[in-house]
C-alpha cells in the first residue's frame, strides 16, 4: 500500500486543472471534470495506482520500460553524470558518455549505419530523418525528390510533420496536416484483406502497391519510404513474410530511401537490438529508435543514419554545408548514460535471450485468446501482442460500438490486475521484457477472464457477437 | 584536473564516426575528420575541459543552466524519483509529481494561462502549440485560419514545422520548410534601420508591418503571430520599447492569437519566471517554454494556454473530440521532478532577486564593450548578452568575414577561460544565472582581452575596421 500524504487531492485537482494531457477529451478538460487513474510507485512489471491496488502493466509504460520499474543501477548512474556533468552542448562540444552511447548503438544497428543523430524521442527522430533526407537531396540536386511514402494506420509521432505521416484516422480528424510530403498505401492488415484472397496474393498486392506509388508520383519525386516493421499504435499490424524484404527492393530499384521506424520495436521487444536485419532481413538506409533506448527512463530518441548516405555528399559539394538543424537536448549526457547502463544490463542479464526464450509462450498464449468468441482476431511478435473483437448491434458494426469494447476490457482486466492499452476495439499490450513465464501465464489469466467479463457486460447492454468470422 | 581514463581516444574517435551532431559541418563529418573539445566535468559556472582547463560557460549550456553544474539537490531527487516511478504515461494516467509540476508553471505563468501540456523540449512545445491553434480554429468551423505570422531572426525550434517558422537564413539554405503556414515580417532590430530613421518612427513602422501582414493575408486566414519576446539564437534582437505591447493589440483588434516563445526568456533569464508580462506588459494567448525549466538537467519542455482558448471549444463542440496528439515523454516523472526541485531552489536561494540585482552591473559591463573599436553594436536584456562586430575588406563586408569573427574571438577567449557562443559576426553569453558580481567582471574582463587579441588577429590578415557606426 502506497502513502500518498495529504496533498494528494491537491494533485488531483491540480492535473485537472493544470495539466493538458495528450489525448484529453475536450469533454472532459477543465476543474472537476477528468478523473485520471494516479500511479505513484512502480516495482518490475508492476504499478501501484492511488487506491494501492498493484496492476501488471501490460503496455509497459508506452512500449518503453523495457527493463521494468525501480532499478536503482539506471538511477544511479543517471544521478552520478547530473552531479558531473549535467549537460553538454551537443552543437559546439563533446562528451565521452554520449560519444560512448552513439558507439554503442552503432555497433548493434545492422549493416553500416553507423551515424547516429540524437534526439529526445522518437516524433523528433523521425522528423530529423525526414529532414536529413531533404537535406542530402537538395545538395544532391534533386530537389523534386522529396515526397515520403507512408502508410495507412501507421503511427510516425506527434510534430506536424510526423504526424502528418501517420495514418490513423482517429489522429487526423480535427488536425491539419501536411498535404505536400506524404504519400498513403492502403492498409498492409492481412486480416482485412478479401475474402479469399491468399495470403501471397495479398503480398503481392501490398508490393506492387509501393512499386505503383512510386511510379504514379514519378520516382524522381520520391525520397523515401517509412514503415515500422510492426505496425504498432496501430494495431499491431504484421505484415506478411517477405513484405519488407520485396518493399526494400522495390525502392533500391527506384532510389527510394528505405527508413525503418523501429521506436516500437527496436531494443528487444522483439528480441533482437534492432528487428529490422534479424527478423526481417532487410539492412534500411535508416533506423529510428526511442522507447527502450534508455527503458524510458530518461526522454531519447535517435535517428541512425547509413555511411553510404553521407559519401556523396562529403566532396566538393559539402564546401561550408553544415547540418543546421539540432535540438538543445541532442545527446544530452543524463540520457546518454541511462541508455548505456541499460545496454550494460540487456547484455549481462540476457535480456534479448530472454525475449527469445519466453515469445514462444507469450505467444501461444495470445493465439489461445482467438477462442473466445468476442475475439475476431490476435495479433503479435515478440512480447507484443493485440486482440481484436467484434460487435455488432442490429447487426451493424459501427466506429461507437468498436470505441467502447477496447475500454471495458482495459476497465474489467484493471479490477482483476492488469492493465492494458484499449484502441479501439482492440487491446494491445507490451509488458517489460524482465516478464517471467509465469507472470505471463497470470497476464493471459487475467485477460481471458477481464474478456469474459467485459464479453458478459456488452452482451448485456444488446450487442451481439457477429455471426461470422473474417 | 579531470582523469580521462585510457578510453578516451576511444571516445575521440567515436565520437567523430558515430555521433552525428546538429550543426555538423559536412566537411568534418566521418573518421579523422570532426575535433570537437571535450567537457567531461562542470561545477558552478566553469565547465573543465579535456586538457583540465577551466572556462566560464558563457552561453550557460545552451541558454539553459540557470543553476549552473555540478547540483547534488536535482541530481538526487531525479534519482529518487527514477527509483520510485520512472515512468507514468501522459495519455492514459496520472502521477502526483508531473501535476503538481504543471500547477507550480500554471502558478507563475501570466493571467489565465493554466494549462500545460509538457514536451520534450522547447521545439516540441512551439510545434504543439501551433497544432492545437490549427485544431482549435477547425473546431470552431475556421478551416482557413491558419497562417502563423513570424520574424526575420526568429528561432522557433527543429522540427519541421518550428524550422520553417524560424528565419533565420543560415539554418534554412540547405533544408525544406513549409510554405504554406508561415508568414514573414521584416527585421525588427532596431542596430540595422534605415540612417537617419529615429526609434519612435523604426517601432511604428515594425507595429504596421504585423498589422499590413493581417490585412494583405485577411484577418480570417491568419491563426496567430509567434515571437519570442527578445530574439535569441538570431542575435540578441531586443525590439523597440512598446513593441509587444502594441503588437498585442493588434493581435487582438484582428482576432489574431499571440504565443510569446519563451525558451531563451523564461525562468529567470531576465528576472523574472516570465519576461512577457513583468518585463512587457502583455499576457499572451500561450507561452512556450524548456531549458530554465529544468534548468538543464532534464529534457522538457511546455506550451502554457490560457483557460480562455478551452472556453468556446468545451460546448458541444466538444463531444468526442480528443486533443489526439502526444510526446511518449510528455510530463515524465524523473523530469518534472527536476523541474519541481529547480523552482524549489529558485524561491528558497532568491535566483530571481539575485538577477535583477546583477543585471545592472551585467549590462552595464556589456555597454562598455561598446568601446572596443571592433565591436559595432551590443544588445542585451537580464543575463543575455551580445556583441557583434564589423569588419571589412577593401571596404566590403561579406558573410564570409562575418563568419570569421566570432569563431575567431571564441577561440580566444577559450584560450584566456572563456566559452562564448559565435553566431557569424556575433559572440553572445547567457551564463548560469548564478553567476557572482565578481564572476561577471571577470567574464567581461576576459571578453575585452579576448576581442582585443581577435581584432589585432583579424587585422593582421588584412581586414580593416569599419570607418563608420551605424
Amino acid at each position: 500500500m502506497i502513502k500518498l500524504g495529504n496533498d494528494f487531492e491537491n494533485f488531483k485537482t491540480w492535473d485537472k486543472e493544470n495539466y493538458f494531457h495528450p489525448w484529453e477529451g475536450l469533454e472532459v478538460q477543465g476543474a472537476g471534470k477528468a478523473d485520471r487513474t494516479f500511479s505513484e510507485y512502480a516495482e518490475g512489471i508492476y504499478v501501484y495506482d492511488e487506491h494501492g491496488n498493484k496492476v501488471i502493466d501490460g503496455p509497459g509504460g508506452m512500449w518503453c520500460m523495457q527493463l521494468g520499474y525501480g532499478n536503482t543501477e539506471i538511477a544511479d548512474a543517471m544521478a552520478d553524470q547530473a552531479r558531473k556533468m549535467a549537460y553538454c552542448s551537443p552543437f559546439s562540444e563533446a562528451t565521452s558518455v554520449s560519444a560512448d552511447f552513439a558507439h554503442a548503438i552503432a555497433e548493434r544497428a545492422p549493416g553500416d549505419l553507423n551515424r547516429v543523430y540524437f534526439t529526445t524521442g522518437g516524433s523528433t527522430a523521425v522528423d530529423t530523418a525526414i529532414r536529413f533526407v531533404h537535406f542530402r537531396n537538395n545538395l544532391l540536386g534533386k530537389p523534386s525528390k522529396k515526397r515520403i511514402i507512408t502508410r495507412a494506420h501507421a503511427y510516425h509521432g506527434g510534430t506536424y510533420l510526423t504526424a502528418s505521416l501517420s495514418g490513423k484516422p482517429s489522429e487526423r480528424q480535427w488536425f491539419d496536416t501536411d498535404q505536400v510530403i506524404p504519400h498513403f498505401l492502403p492498409d498492409v492488415n492481412a486480416f482485412r484483406r478479401p475474402q479469399g484472397m491468399s495470403i501471397d496474393a495479398f503480398l503481392d498486392e501490398k508490393v506492387a502497391d509501393l512499386e505503383n506509388a512510386i511510379l504514379e508520383l514519378g520516382a524522381n519525386n520520391v525520397a523515401a519510404f517509412i514503415a515500422e516493421p510492426v505496425l504498432g499504435s496501430g494495431g499491431v499490424i504484421v505484415p506478411p513474410a517477405g513484405y519488407h524484404k520485396r518493399c526494400l527492393e522495390v525502392c533500391r530499384k527506384h532510389d527510394v530511401l528505405y527508413i525503418s521506424d523501429e521506436v516500437v520495436t527496436g531494443f528487444g521487444r522483439l528480441g533482437h537490438w534492432f528487428a529490422s536485419e534479424e527478423l526481417f532481413g532487410i539492412t534500411p538506409d535508416i533506423i529510428t529508435c526511442a522507447k527502450g533506448l534508455t527503458s524510458g527512463y530518461a526522454p531519447m530518441g535517435a535517428a541512425i543514419f547509413s555511411d553510404r548516405l553521407f559519401k556523396d555528399i562529403e566532396g566538393d559539394v559539402a564546401k561550408d554545408v553544415y547540418f543546421t538543424s539540432g535540438y538543445t537536448y541532442s545527446g544530452h549526457p543524463v540520457c546518454a548514460v541511462a541508455g548505456l547502463k541499460n545496454i550494460e544490463i540487456f547484455e549481462r542479464d540476457g535480456i534479448l535471450e530472454h525475449v527469445q526464450k519466453v515469445t514462444p509462450h507469450f505467444q501461444k498464449r495470445l493465439r489461445q485468446m482467438l477462442e473466445l468468441p468476442l475475439i475476431a482476431d490476435v495479433r503479435g511478435m515478440g512480447l507484443v501482442g493485440c486482440i481484436e473483437c467484434s460487435l455488432t448491434r442490429g447487426g451493424q458494426a459501427s466506429p461507437e460500438i468498436d470505441a467502447t469494447i477496447g475500454a471495458v476490457i482495459d476497465a474489467r482486466c484493471q479490477e482483476l490486475g492488469l492493465m492494458v492499452r484499449p484502441y479501439g476495439n482492440m487491446a494491445i499490450f507490451s509488458p517489460p521484457l524482465v516478464i517471467t513465464k509465469a507472470q505471463i501465464d497470470t497476464m493471459f489469466d487475467i485477460l481471458t477472464e477481464g474478456v469474459e467479463r467485459a464479453t458478459r457486460e456488452l452482451l448485456g447492454q444488446g450487442l451481439e457477437l457477429e455471426a461470422e468470422r473474417a
